[in-house]
């Protein structure tokens, strides 16, 4: 009795008007597979800090595929040779690239399912929807891979310039309202061009190119980064290894049916892997939140508050590793008040280093120059901005309770 | 264990900077009941057609706080003397105005707790908060329940001028992508004023607010009343209606236990009513649908995976009411095709109308006029555009799936 | 020696970024008629009222040829055939409709040449840019005088829907900060198709259509009818007449040698017009204010001096004309505080009235409706806001300088 | 007769309104001084390569009128008392900064006064508004020559994070449409701080400033230094130099009255200055340059035509210094083929540098970190990004006309 509503233009706050490029694209949106998406926050819970940081990997898989449609044009009307079967699959690659999330987005990966990363998952997912619809994934899949010949393909799915990230930073930063992250995305792809089947920026774009690793840099200090979502992540992994740990001595957790397969069991049955994974989204989290913040363990218990009712941890960050004295005292306090040992206050207390690059030479942006030659990034630009983006800075950080004497 | 982070400002991608005005108002908005309203959405399904409105009660509440901050400064400036303990009151009354909301705001009101309003249950917290804060919120629910002396501050919390307005029209028309709704809130607010104790705008504000109505009654024609939208909120009422029905016959159902309460029993005992409604949201409603997607009984089954999988019904709409005969064509061809019965067939098929006015006389907007005199706004403004937007304009609709012959 | 500049992308802020089509577009955008537009401003002496609203015909005309390339773009993809040539002349057309603009736009028309209309002049350019570019134009002007067999695309040039207007509503919009002209060109162009040669709008965008036209009428009656606009252009529109006024009776004017071609001679040499036509703008007019402000003559002193100084006139506006009684009080005042005659007094205390429809049926928007078939606005839009805006709504005024007593 | 129109409120497209504290301001922004600021462009010749960029120097000084009313209400909301004297002294001191700015603001500044820059005009002019408003200005101008005891005062009118900047990058990336430099005035205000009676910003705006002194940078290298907008200033300045060359050669040049006093002088009279600077504006170099398009001279025609058509000269920018080699062979060419002297070829071939730091220690700013210390921002901030903006960046260009074979 399931009905299709065939939409094909959906309205976004960004770029205004999105439309569907064709039917088979529709159909995938359809599936739910993709629909589910709808339920998974794309910032995982930096909402507890940025209360208009609730917009979904749905709405960032539909704002790359438009990004990608810009990008087609814009490389076609430059003379690059995009034939219709490569413009379908590069459309389906990039809508699809996100399928392998898990609820809360980065902020559960790697804790529901242990070793396998998402776009691992977001493989398995294409694969299946390949085996669906008649192998017509079969090239985009193909591209995701990095296994078809033009790799300027992959560039525009998985690079330091994709759709993905022109698309996510403008999404974060308009949705937080940090306007630091407002990078002009239209600019910059309107500046894309292939050479030698590499993606490439022309010259005239260094300043754009230098605002949008800069915008990146400061999204990742002020927003993916910040002090009070970092702890509220590790309350949230803390829940799901505080449930592992108390399944593991024999008592009951108030688990959800979903997410049974993946709590409750040891090893993970690879057969069921993708149908049991189709099944979760942050609201199975929620319940699991919800329906243990009574729970007779004061460690669970007291994990499913400080995130449901936004009770965080105290977070410090500096430019030196923390000093383990520091944090010794800290958990002695701590054991003593609420007469804990060191497994409990470890939950509470921990300590951590985050790191990041604006810029990876690693896998190099590069620069067509006035002169038509390619050039990475760093060469072509002499100032000492373009550099300064390309350092390593790291930080460290400890969390704890605030504890009245 | 818990903390409370003291943050000051919250950002805001529509006013930039809301800064909290005093910590009494800051513990307000750090209580469990406060913080619930981030898990309930401000829209209810829309996001089902606009895919960016997943913003919340909680991020609303904020803004219309920043609203009330504004007006207090404007009518201060003109003269309108409003103490401290007033200030005060205004601000933890358009705070706290929308705390009745359950999950999915007004899509499921009346049918979780039957005969009891949004308003009411605002109020029961409120009454609630007050004692938990020693009386603190006395005057806030004065002005609330319009017992207070001053009638212009109700009009500031309620009515059609008033703060909510003002940041849910722009809240939605921003998050939602249509610009149609984009009012200039913080015009209308610099042309407020006080005349007798009652709220009134300054005659050259005339055009504002005629904007102002013209794009309230566009959101409503093209978001709020949008039939995609309406045909959603139609299964999900009749989920929770076939919940009751199957488990009158004695079928099994599962229900998350926060559900129950409500949905199990057949009186609500008043005394648990407030606890018991601190404790749903939009989540337990998800995990109702997720729960029963493969459900043995057909039509639960179905109307749960419509929902989630965004496979709608289709949706007419006209100018008059639709013919009996229609419908039962309609109806004996789903009957057929299904094996259904009547009663399980108008889970799927059914009619309805709506109707709207972009101003009602009755709760007249109060226009002063260049002579100083107060006068009510279509008698203000004699031009035709005005006298349109008071008329009520009604449509007519029926909901069916699409079944091939 | 001069070079050309071979800009292919401008920068705007309101659409991002616009593209030149094409070499001969661009060399038309170089010509020296196209170029004297940077010195026009778009909205006349509006600066004076909203001092952010310097933006020229200049900028306009490029607005209007990128809303024509979506246009294109969005016609062909429903299956209109519009080849190559016409492509290019629609641009060419939609370009150049402006050329005919003298200083300030609207607010000199018919004073500077009398008798002839913009539109004329922009005909008369467009044919003598023919002529220089080797009668490439000429389907362009056969669009542009409606004489080409397929009316849907004057309908793009010229009618109540065309990128004209959906330029100049949301540049002015944007320009002077009145956010309530915000129209949603993009979504409106989306909705834009052909049938039997005639521009029509789809159903699905009779809200967009309203709020087009709601805009419109609100961006009048606060901006283009701004009273304090209104009386500005009085003033500019005397200076002129007093300048022939004076000429006539033998005093000497300090007149730019590019307007004495215009101020000085009784008759118009049409063989000369064009070429002399091309040599004014703004500065112009600006060049006689300042020249002019010590003048011996009071009237055209003062007149002077109030518009570089924005010491302008009282005006009040009223529903009913303005009672002859109250205009001769005034006069009298006047005359005897300054010592003017009747005439001299004639050029600071006047009266007129403006009138505006926002839709005007007499040349219909058409709709083409669920059924297919193409009905006019307000029959496809029952409700009472469409009436509304099809309705005159006329204003009188009357401006006078304040007199202490 | 004039009329002042009191108006209270300014609709600005940036911050939405901008209300005038108070009536003496108001008479301020009256004053002719003042009006005269319409008629001077922000960003002098840009507009050649931004159309937008018509917004001018009174534009921007009620938008920093704007931003300093800000200032005061987080500063005192801090704690920091500004009483009411020094309040109205600020906003004079900020609106009236900039009037010493003459026709196309830097691009002829030193050229048609030689030997003193704007502010000193300004001050001048400042100086003479105090006698006409009976000393009221006297605190505003100690403040303005860095002579009052609270040296704060002065860094919120001219320092490196001043009101001035805070407006006018916003202002120059909002009309020019070039995104990057949409910095965040309204948080950076709400950081700043006094200690010590100087301007400091509290370290969580660390990032903030970065994104501040990053935005500039590119708004620089963008926009600013803009290769055709400094090509087009160098062919304006030429324009007043051939003009001195010819009149010094006995040559006629036809120049406006209001410019004469300017260019046909040797040297000026002092006590003239102020009274014929007030008289000159934009409008006057078009005057000037539209009256000789055609003279005799081939230079100065070819100059001016150049300009007006916009038929730019060729511009290269590079790394290092410019080979005088390179120079001679485009010289010797054009000497060749348009038959031109030494002398007259100097006019259309030239080189120079220009030079930048986003960052300027020598007047550092401050920061007020987390232990109540001031330091200087490098010293606060470890990262690499900031170092970066601290270092000069140089650049090299030379322009010469296109020459055909």
């Amino acid at each position: 009795m399931k009905q299709q509503n065939k939409l094909k233009i959906l309205n976004d706050p960004i770029y205004g008007f999105i439309s569907i490029p064709n039917d088979a694209i529709f159909e995938l949106i359809e599936h739910p597979y993709f629909q589910r998406l709808r339920r998974i926050t794309q910032m995982g819970l930096s909402y507890l800090v940025y209360p208009g940081a609730h917009h979904t990997r749905f709405h960032h898989a539909i704002g790359c595929l438009h990004l990608m449609q810009r990008a087609v044009q814009v490389l076609r009307s430059k003379g690059i040779v995009i034939d219709d079967v490569e413009e379908d699959a590069l459309y389906k690659a990039i809508l699809l690239h996100d399928l392998g999330h898990g609820p809360f987005s980065h902020a559960l990966e790697n804790l529901i399912i242990q070793g396998i990363s998402h776009e691992e998952i977001s493989l398995l997912f294409m694969q299946d929807l390949n085996a669906q619809f008649n192998g017509s994934l079969t090239l985009a899949i193909k591209i995701f891979q990095g296994k078809y010949h033009r790799p300027f393909m992959l560039d525009l799915i998985s690079s330091q310039l994709d759709m993905d990230r022109l698309d996510y930073l403008k999404r974060d930063s308009f949705y937080t309202g940090v306007a630091e992250g407002n990078i002009n995305s239209q600019r910059l792809i309107s500046m894309l061009n292939v050479v030698d089947d590499r993606l490439v920026v022309e010259e005239k774009a260094l300043y754009s190119v230098e605002n949008f690793l800069s915008g990146r840099r400061l999204m990742y200090w002020q927003v993916y980064l910040h002090k009070t979502g970092i702890g509220a992540e590790h309350l949230l992994q803390s829940v799901v290894q505080r449930v592992h740990e108390l399944l593991d001595n024999g008592v009951t957790v108030d688990i959800p049916t979903t997410l049974q397969f993946f709590l409750s069991n040891k090893t993970i049955d690879r057969s069921q892997l993708l149908e049991r994974f189709a099944a979760i989204d942050d609201t199975d989290i929620f319940t699991l939140l919800k329906s243990n913040q009574s729970h007779s363990d004061l460690v669970l218990r007291e994990l499913c508050q400080m995130i449901l009712n936004r009770q965080l941890l105290r977070i410090k960050f500096s430019n030196t590793p923390v000093p383990q004295k520091k944090l010794d005292k800290k958990i002695e306090k701590l054991k003593k008040s609420y007469k804990l040992n060191d497994k409990e206050a470890s939950y509470f207390i921990f300590h951590g280093e985050i790191s990041n690059s604006a810029y990876a030479k690693a896998k190099p942006i590069l620069i067509l120059n006035k002169k038509n030659k390619v050039v990475e990034l760093t060469d072509a630009a002499k100032e000492p901005s373009f550099k300064a983006l390309a350092k390593v800075v790291t930080k460290y950080y400890y969390c704890y309770p605030k504890i009245q004497d």
